[in-house]
């Protein structure tokens, strides 16, 4: 092929997701090579949504490549796992110095890192990228977190930062994050946080529905007047759009849903990451679970019927119980960021990188699913001190989290008085009120560890690293544990 | 060496845990060759607490081998991880056909299975067991949670059943799990439900200290008097001894302790176990991230400076709300061994275990850190019907729980409101709101999912397993996702 001819990027694997960055990336001025396993839809591809674009459809992997300007760029949209492994597999023999693979899938980051070595020592260039915004993001201007081969970030930054999703100002919503499996760490934990907010709502709208006996109608209300308040979101919008939203029959859908949540993993990564960097992630923790327990539909079924669940009818001031809710909600997410953050610095740490945690928020702040006005004064608080140890230590959301609280902690009490179950609330104000005390009761947590285990504790009153034991019984002996582990 | 001077088992591994199991099994009449990688603690453990006593000190593995009835047992009490794998290279060449490897360590699970497969294909047996009971248990009578080989189990039998726990009938706090890693699977359970309690208690014990403004004499005086009731346990009972223990200079000791909890690892195994199994386990996810926040040490007393946390006075019943605290506490605590329960229940299905629920019970009734009469509640619960869904559907737990339910609630809306954290009575009650909910805010959720990825989603009025996907927008197309996972 001519060299002119040649196309920009290479995109492999036409599902929704991929179809529809081609179509982004074709609309933005790029010549794209297409290519699928099944090759009957790059056929299908060709003669529907892409018949006179400015694309090149591909019926082999060796096709595509041959097709592609240097140093090539191949992006991957396939299923994350083993499939991503066999491509790059697929791929290395065909590819040359320098040329780079991209994966847009959600990989785990462990996996993105391996990866990215394996294809540095084969002479390639390797970038992991989150992509969040959904099919419609993907299509008009995704959130885009790359991460991986240094090297690679400025041949693919004229691409990502030409299709992703611009804020008011025009920033772009992509980035370079950092080095190895960073791009993907960071799309989980935006994952993590789009669980949690996703929670935060629907708690919101339980307690609307089921405490307040709200109708859709009013609900739909709601929503749309948040939406005009700081928790101006997509989230938000959407919930609103949904709960307006009749079928033919004018019969509300969301009504006709079974309440069994599904997920794919990304939440549940976010959480484990979590647990091994011991970093409290209680919100999205709580999602999560929440989730899970929503999946167990049969049994709840039988629990209500066995315990009678029924909440009494509110008698107090609607509309002032309604903002209570907003401000709660409001709160609680301000908590789950300032945790997912503090997941990020953790990690950064372990894994050597240099993370720009305002960069970070101005990527979230249009494209994704997680987009909010909100994001914007993560990024000054972030920008007016990079090292902030947490959200909650910046002055503004200080100023914020203090005007919020007496409706928050009304909110949860009344939660807690009547039986709607708050999870992600309650966890969020637990974690909040743990946070700001600088006594807990884990000195008597150590005593108890000492006691039965001879695991040592330190004291208030002498330095950091220095351990004691305590013979509490009189007969244990004054050995310290060794091997045993409680 | 002649037969019949022969040991009756091997111990590998003198630190305080070893030293003491090998003194408990000498106490009942058993031979045992002891060892220890440094060899200075053999003499050292020979010519002071094993002066005199039954024992024959060994100088390398290849003399306590050799020193063993056949088959011979050898019990492995060093530390988990790759230590274990060392020796039991260094013991196979040396071991026979048919002879036994025990790791007594808090080894994962899934290292157990793997080390059941590799010694079974030597020849060998192998055996994973549970002990806890901390060092006075390992002296006394731990409880032992033996699974792996089931050809050994006859074999060891008599000695583990002859140095466990006994519980007031004479039964042995020792029996078989099963097959695998089942035997450090319920010891890992075992210890995040320890990690609960010990969260549970710590909540009682701020909310007195904080909230109420008790001394230690009164907190010790109510936990004397809690060991009393339903909550009689080990646990409850050394609480009391903390509270009272004085040092020279008549200072309590427990306000010397700095209040940043140590782990070792097994309550954030159990909380990822049941992020992958989906179970939710949201009480002992609660107990490890309050560990992790408390070792926040710096942070929070920086966030309790900007934030003036304060604690108002209590002006009501004393002694009813120290009531209500007991009723949350147990509330809670019935809720984390239900999720506990739960979560083994999840795992016996896919690792394809038969786990004896009662008999997982009875082992925890006596010798384990976490022994108490409630165990003999959970027995019976389960002896009555072994395919037990959860806890919370046995008549009886409904039945306490329900009695439960009013204090329960007064409690954690009582801290909510004064700004106590109370993270793990929280997450329970939110748990237990959200079981006993025939219908959660999952519908609006899946209708997100489908929103913005065409996830789809199932309907109320359709069959299971029937998906359905609403083009909200009208834009969005028909196409349902394929690779795009969120």
């Amino acid at each position: 092929m001519n060299e002119m001819n040649k196309a920009d990027i290479g995109l492999i694997g036409l599902a929704v997701m991929g179809e529809n960055l081609v179509m982004n990336m074709e609309s933005k001025g790029f010549r794209v090579a297409v290519y699928n396993r099944h090759t009957d839809r790059v056929f299908k591809f060709m003669e529907g949504r892409g018949a006179g674009k400015n694309l090149i459809g591909c019926h082999s992997l060796e096709e595509m490549v041959d097709s592609l300007k240097s140093p090539r760029k191949v992006f991957m949209m396939v299923k994350a796992g083993a499939p991503v492994d066999e491509l790059i597999e697929q791929l290395v023999p065909l590819l040359s110095e320098g040329d780079i693979i991209i994966d847009g899938g959600n990989s785990f980051f462990e996996d993105t890192a391996r990866r990215v070595s394996y294809c540095e020592s084969k002479g390639l260039l390797y970038i992991g990228t989150g992509v969040s915004g959904g099919e419609e993001g993907a299509l008009k201007g995704p959130s885009l977190m790359p991460g991986g081969s240094p090297a690679a970030w400025n041949e693919v930054k004229p691409i990502l930062q030409g299709i992703c999703a611009k804020v008011e100002d025009g920033s772009p919503c992509c980035d370079w994050v950092g080095e190895g499996g960073a791009g993907h760490f960071v799309k989980m934990v935006h994952n993590g946080i789009e669980y949690g907010d996703m929670q935060l709502i629907c708690e919101a709208y339980q307690l609307m529905r089921c405490a307040l006996g709200m109708s859709n109608e009013e609900m739909c209300q709601v929503f749309r007047s948040w939406n005009k308040t700081e928790l101006d979101s997509y989230l938000i919008e959407i919930s609103g759009d949904i709960l307006a939203y009749k079928d033919e029959n004018g019969e509300s859908v969301v009504d006709c849903i079974l309440d069994t949540a599904g997920q794919k993993g990304t939440g549940k990564w976010t959480a484990i990451s979590a647990l091994n960097e011991g970093i409290p992630l209680t919100l999205i923790g709580e999602a999560v679970f929440a989730r899970c327990l929503s999946a167990q539909k049969e049994e709840r079924l039988k629990a209500e019927a066995l315990y009678g669940h029924e909440i009494p009818e509110f008698t107090g001031d609607k509309t002032a119980f309604i903002e209570c809710i907003r401000k709660a909600l409001y709160a609680s997410k301000i908590i789950s960021y300032a945790q997912g953050y503090a997941l990020m610095r953790s990690a950064a740490k372990e894994y050597g990188w240099n993370l720009n945690y305002g960069g970070i928020a101005l990527m979230w702040r249009g494209g994704c699913i997680i987009r909010s006005v909100f994001l914007g004064k993560i990024k000054e608080a972030y920008d007016k001190n990079p090292q902030l140890d947490n959200l909650l230590m910046d002055d503004y959301f200080c100023g914020v989290i203090k005007s919020l609280l007496p409706a928050w902690r009304e909110t949860v009490a009344y939660a807690v008085k009547v039986g709607v179950p708050t999870p992600a609330f309650s966890a969020a104000l637990s974690y909040f009120d743990g946070y700001t005390t600088g006594r807990l009761p884990a000195n008597l947590l150590q005593a108890q560890r000492d006691y039965f285990g001879a695991h040592t504790y330190e004291r208030v009153d002498r330095p950091r690293g220095e351990f004691f034991h305590t013979n509490w019984t009189g007969c244990g002996g004054d050995t310290a544990s060794g091997t045993y582990n409680a």
